[in-house]
């Protein structure tokens, strides 16, 4: 895998995030409070700067009522 | 999320690894070559000893033939 396919995944998964926490109507510092997820490392997972790990992912999924894996839904191949 | 649950969604990502690569017929060496993916980090991996990020479980799922979020398909709730 590239860095640039790295990068392309990370910004995939940050705008899924996104995504899913727009359609509750949350913001982000909502989501954050919920989900103890600090509110500046939420922001740079939104715009792909993160490589976000297992425990985050599935905290964050959680927290948004859904499954892991549906988080992991990235359209699209790379 | 308790370090308890973390423990265990770490143990249930190894297990599914480690099922989908049996699936193959395949080593963990066989995958580590496959998948770029240290063989001794990938062994902590599959033992639920590392909290795995996104580039990672990408790259594994990728080598396994199988999307991403296939890895995250965890049975049952935490």
């Amino acid at each position: 895998m590239t860095d640039a396919e790295q990068t392309e995944l990370r910004r995939r998964f940050g705008l899924r995030l996104a995504s899913l926490r727009k359609s509750l109507g949350w913001s982000q510092e909502q989501l954050s409070l919920e989900s103890g997820v600090a509110r500046s490392y939420l922001g740079g997972v939104e715009r792909g700067r993160h490589n976000t790990a297992l425990v985050n992912i599935c905290r964050l999924a959680e927290t948004l009522g859904v499954k892991p894996y549906a988080l992991l839904d990235l359209d699209g191949e790379l």
